[in-house]
C-alpha cells in the first residue's frame, strides 16, 4: 500500500491517519494499524508507546496539513470576501468528513487533553485566520461595522464542520455546498 | 438504573441511546448494551435481532425526541427570526453533541442505509421546518427577499452541527454560542 522507501514509522503513522479518518480512534484497532502499514507487532511499540502515542503523532501530522491546505487559499490574493468564499468553496472530500473534525465526535479523543489539543489548535488557529479577514473586510467597508469579527469567524468554522454533517446525513456533498451558499448569501459584501 | 416498571425492551433501547451518545455506534458492544441495562444475553436477541436492530430502535425514539422539542420552539409563538432565535438559543447539552447528528461520523451507520434513514430524516425534516420559518420571514419582511430559504435554512443547521463540534474541541459551550450569535447578527432582520 505504500512505498517501499517509507519508514516502518512513517507506514504507521500514514496508516493511523487513514483509519483515524475512516473508523475514528474508538473504531481503530492496534491490529488494523498493523496490518494496514504491513508492519509487525513489535515494530509499533519499537517506534511508539503505543496507539494513543501513534494516534498523537497522527493527528498532529493531519493537523498540519489541514492547516497548510486552509492557508493556501486564505492567504490567496483577493478581497477578504473572496478568500473567504474560496475557502468555503474548496475541494473537500465531503463525505469523508473533516479528518480533524470528526475527531471530536470521539469519546477517547475528548477525554484525552493530549490528544484533543491538536484539533483544538487547529480549529482555534482557523478560527484566528477567519477573524482577521472578517475585520480586515470590515475595515475596507465590505461587511458591516457592527459584526463582531471573532463571532462571524466561529459561524463560518461551524458551518463547516456542520455542512460535514448534513453531507454525511444525506449521503450527498450537495447538501455542504447548500449550506455554504447560504452562509455566503448572509455574509454578501455591502452595497 | 432504570425504574422496575420499565420494561426489559424498554431499558434496553434506552441503555443503547444512552451508549450511542457517549460512546458511537462502533463504540458501542452488545456486551455494555446489556451491562448497563442490567439484562441478560438472550433477552436482547429475545426482543430484536441483534444490535443493528437495536440501535434502529434507539436512533427512531432519540430522532423522534428531537424533532419534539425543535419543534416545541420553532412552533412557538413570535415571529420568524424569533423562532429561529428560541432554537438556535435553547438549552442543550452541547459538550455531548447533538445525539442525532454525531451518529454521521459512525462509519457503521452511514455504511447502512436503513440505520443512516432515520438520521437523514430528521436533519431534513429540520430543514424544511427551518426553510418555512426563513419563507415566512421573507414574506413578513424581515429578511432580504434575495436569500434562498432552503440555503438558509442548512446554514442554520449546519451551524448547529458545527457549533458541537466546535464546543468539543475546545471543551467549553462558550464556542457553541459563539458560532450562534455570528449566525443571528448575519441573519438580523432588515432596518
Amino acid at each position: 500500500m505504500y512505498s517501499g522507501s517509507m519508514s516502518t514509522s512513517d507506514r504507521l503513522i500514514e496508516s493511523t491517519r487513514e483509519l483515524l479518518w475512516e473508523r475514528g480512534y474508538v473504531g481503530t484497532s492496534p491490529k488494523a494499524i498493523l496490518e494496514h502499514a504491513g508492519a509487525g507487532q513489535g515494530s509499533m511499540y519499537h517506534h511508539f508507546r503505543g496507539k494513543p502515542d501513534l494516534a498523537l503523532a497522527a493527528i498532529r501530522r493531519t493537523a498540519e496539513e489541514m492547516r497548510a491546505a486552509a492557508e493556501g487559499v486564505l492567504g490567496s490574493p483577493g478581497s477578504p470576501y473572496e478568500r473567504i468564499e474560496a475557502y468555503l468553496r474548496r475541494e473537500r472530500d465531503v463525505l469523508r468528513g473533516c479528518p480533524v473534525g470528526r475527531l471530536t465526535m470521539d469519546p477517547d479523543v475528548i477525554a484525552s487533553d493530549e490528544l484533543r489539543a491538536p484539533v483544538d489548535e487547529t480549529l482555534a488557529w482557523l478560527r484566528g485566520r477567519l477573524a482577521a479577514l472578517v475585520e480586515e473586510g470590515k475595515e475596507q467597508g465590505q461587511f458591516a461595522p457592527a459584526l463582531d469579527s471573532g463571532e462571524i469567524a466561529s459561524a463560518i468554522l461551524a458551518t463547516v464542520q456542520g455542512g460535514y454533517v448534513l453531507a454525511r446525513a444525506s449521503g450527498s456533498p450537495a447538501a455542504f455546498d447548500t449550506a455554504v451558499r447560504g452562509l455566503l448569501a448572509l455574509l454578501a459584501p455591502l452595497g
